[in-house]
């Protein structure tokens, strides 16, 4: 006897997971393993995985097993209805761009990301111009065709791929707020650091060292070695799979603070996804919420919850025995200034937390006027520079630190900027309801105890999987929308503190 | 306008190569990299891979396509129709066994393999028995539905899995005269090695000090690091695909020998991955020739080329300088004693190139006879160790150092173990051949000069991939079909010299 239609459906997804699964960990071996000379070859692997993913998403037999599962919506418990939803959801995603469209794009944006990485290099805009100019007029039609058939906007539309649910109305709310306030609250912070700059850390700190003390923290954080490792890339990330989590990270012989603090953002990541419900694992329901979800999660771990001073005052010992330092630059209080030193600065990667926003405003805006063709390619230097330096500013002296430096356009990723920024105003938002129903964060974080914390994000974020929408999981976890008051009031409290 | 059939055939199996590849990366991860808590996780990702090919091997489209392109076989170049039988021959295998037979297999192995390691920790093969049995009666099945659709006979049809083109009666005649020789021969061996015992090397070998050494010798060799790695690993072995490919090497700090001639063991076979053709990547004639055809090339170049005086002589010196040791029992000739030394033993793995052959006659032997239900399962301990008493003079004091001591079965790989032996008679046939032509060698070797082993190698063995078979092979590399003779000559000459 065949099985109920959902339970099919289930039986597929499960498969698709698998072998979606499989090309995760190759884009982690990539990154952490691969010999150079062997990516064309891997190349051809991720695609062929890509293929058979789409071909399994597309067929006609998961079409019909959707209707006939959705139409037996009722017999269905509230978490299957929830399930049932995203797999229609990723299918009218899969079916809505036509493939010939999707394999111009892949192409395009290939051969755009081998170009844009000689273009920074250079520092030369123009060679990555008709590049960028092919990937936005292939994305225009795909949001157009996306928006269509998810009855959005095009640009929500491409939104709804990294962070579903999240719509350009939140968004726009949310940065016209941050927009009023930052030039001035960066003004103000930049003063008041001026009167108590840090004492500067010097030495060489073997990564070796940094490496042994990032396990340490990662393992009184929780994060499950038995189920995921700590290797090093060129670019921290956190990749594998649920149950199989793979973070990286960066070291440098200069800087004992920031791999670590790189660690401690993936390791956010990492636990969201070692977070997720294993009785979901592998249908679609089991997934995490999106970018700007995660980015909040390992925002909150680094950011909020390490760039802190409970926390310093639980890493503190360990750096100095790590390192075999001390002296007044090694004190919590010296560190705590580090790690939160503010500047007007030209790099996104390198922001810190109250001037990251402005770099992703400026992203968002230019984003939507290029696929909109309100902003010509040609122009998109100068006009980079121009808002950067009214909003900021400071203006880069030329396209590498400017319009050149993120790889995310090349690739296609348009509106995935805005889950950064937005990711830290959830972080913010999260963390005054967390601080409000655990009072005793401070002391537990101090003392190197992570369980509260995370046990709280498990029951309020972790847990609920993809099973309701960014907003909604917002609003169920704080009793409010979404907006940027509480990460106002927490960068405020944090940067203007006398 | 359709490619014409054979090229669309070219580009199916393009995609099940880069869906294979994707696999055989995972279980080089597996035995790598992998946290211990991700197996069950990994075995879905294999498995759905697994399914994957299969359903793209077997589908309709496949097997008319096949039909069409035979039908013009005259328009075809030869390797294309070496290509061609060699897909015919993949999908003949594929749907030779009901796919039911294959699932069932596939969970009796697991299962069995499984059992087969508390069995051996426990020294019981009576834990074992009933998943042996459960895999033997699956496999006499699916033999039985391989030979039926090949032609073969039912062992000649596993036997043809892994070393395509080897039959029962090569195999028997190679064994018959291994046989009569052997007993007296190994007798010999150990009688004059007796006379001349090797000095034992003492100390402690850090593993990174032999890596960095197995690295160079690699080097020297002509494995290519831009395309290739080595790490570590429980069990040594050769992984990954032609184009990436990854060695793994096991290096004790007591013992600074065996770990490096493991290297030069897997080192053999990833030359062979190196030198297959790259104009046929990707299609199924320009895989190797099978196990039997690997084994020979990683044991030509582990005990033919390494154990011996003239490579003893290029890495004596760097054995020195590597440990920074010196004295009489680092002297090329002891180390050469030490090499080649023969003893009767009950670990096959252990074992040394004369008594070798010895381990493998049995299994050989004792694997028809379970097969063909000849021999019952419950007697076969009690068969083992009477059987290795009467040929080696040994008895394994209980079952992990007896029939248990191997996974191969476990898994169902029957018909692999001749392979092993049928190699180094390869090895010893295809060295005989490669010194009547390079009279130089020896020099050469002793130079650390590897460059004409291998351009021989190459264009006599790797180049050819699969584009004809075995036995066609072995007689067009070496003017005479395969036999023993060579490689008693070998050995006689070896391991007799006084």
């Amino acid at each position: 006897m065949a099985l109920p239609p959902y339970q099919q459906l289930e039986q597929e997804f499960r498969h698709l997971h698998a072998i979606r699964s499989a090309a995760s960990m190759l884009r982690w071996d990539s990154a952490v393993m691969m010999p150079r000379g062997s990516a064309d070859l891997r190349a051809e692997q991720l695609a062929a995985l890509e293929t058979q993913s789409h071909a399994l998403l597309t067929a006609p037999r998961v079409s019909r097993l959707l209707e006939r599962a959705e139409a037996n919506w009722s017999g269905l418990e509230p978490w299957q209805r929830a399930n049932l939803k995203e797999m229609r959801r990723e299918r009218d995603h899969a079916i809505a761009t036509p493939y010939n469209l999707i394999s111009r794009l892949a192409k395009a944006t290939a051969r755009a990301e081998i170009r844009w990485e000689e273009a920074r290099q250079q520092s030369d805009f123009s060679l990555f111009a008709p590049h960028l100019a092919e990937v936005v007029a292939l994305l225009r039609d795909k949001a157009a065709f996306l928006g269509q058939a998810l009855g959005l906007d095009p640009y929500d539309a491409l939104l709804d791929e990294f962070s579903p649910g999240l719509t350009t109305a939140e968004i726009d709310a949310v940065f016209r707020v941050l927009g009023q306030r930052l030039p001035d609250l960066i003004h103000e912070v930049i003063e008041l650091q001026a009167r108590r700059p840090p004492l500067e850390i010097r030495g060489k700190f073997a990564p070796a060292k940094q490496r042994t003390l990032a396990i340490e923290l990662m393992r009184a954080i929780g994060f499950p070695f038995e189920r995921g490792r700590l290797d090093e890339s060129q670019h921290p990330f956190t990749g594998g799979v649920p149950g199989d989590t793979r973070v990286t990270a960066r070291f440098s012989a200069n800087d004992p603070l920031t791999g670590l603090m790189g660690v401690l953002h993936e390791t956010g990541h990492a636990m969201y996804d070692v977070g997720l419900p294993e009785a979901w694992r592998g249908q679609p329901v089991g997934r995490d919420r999106g970018m700007a979800m995660q980015e909040s999660q390992s925002l909150l771990l680094e950011m909020v919850i390490c760039r802190n001073r409970p926390f310093l005052q639980y890493l503190q010992p360990r750096l100095e025995s790590a390192f075999g330092v001390s002296g007044p630059e090694w004190s919590v209080e010296n560190l705590y200034r580090l790690l939160i030193r503010t500047r007007r600065s030209l790099i996104r990667v390198d922001a810190d937390e109250v001037t990251y926003p402005v770099h992703i405003m400026l992203r968002y805006e230019l984003e939507q006027e290029l696929l909109q063709g309100e902003l010509r390619i040609p122009e998109l230097p100068e006009a980079w520079s121009v808002r950067l330096g009214d909003r900021l500013g400071v203006r880069p002296s030329n396209d590498a630190e400017g319009c050149l430096q993120d790889v995310h356009w090349a690739v296609g990723s348009f509106g995935y900027f805005p889950s950064y920024a937005i990711g830290a105003v959830i972080a913010g938002q999260l963390y005054e309801t967390l601080r409000a129903e655990h009072p005793a964060l401070d002391a537990d974080i101090a003392a190197g105890r992570f369980g509260g914390l995370f046990e709280w994000l498990r029951q309020n974020v972790h847990a609920l999987g993809a099973s309701i929408g960014t907003s909604e999981l917002i609003k169920n976890a704080t009793g409010r929308p979404l907006s940027a008051a509480a990460w106002l009031r927490y960068v405020e409290a944090k940067y203007l503190e006398e």
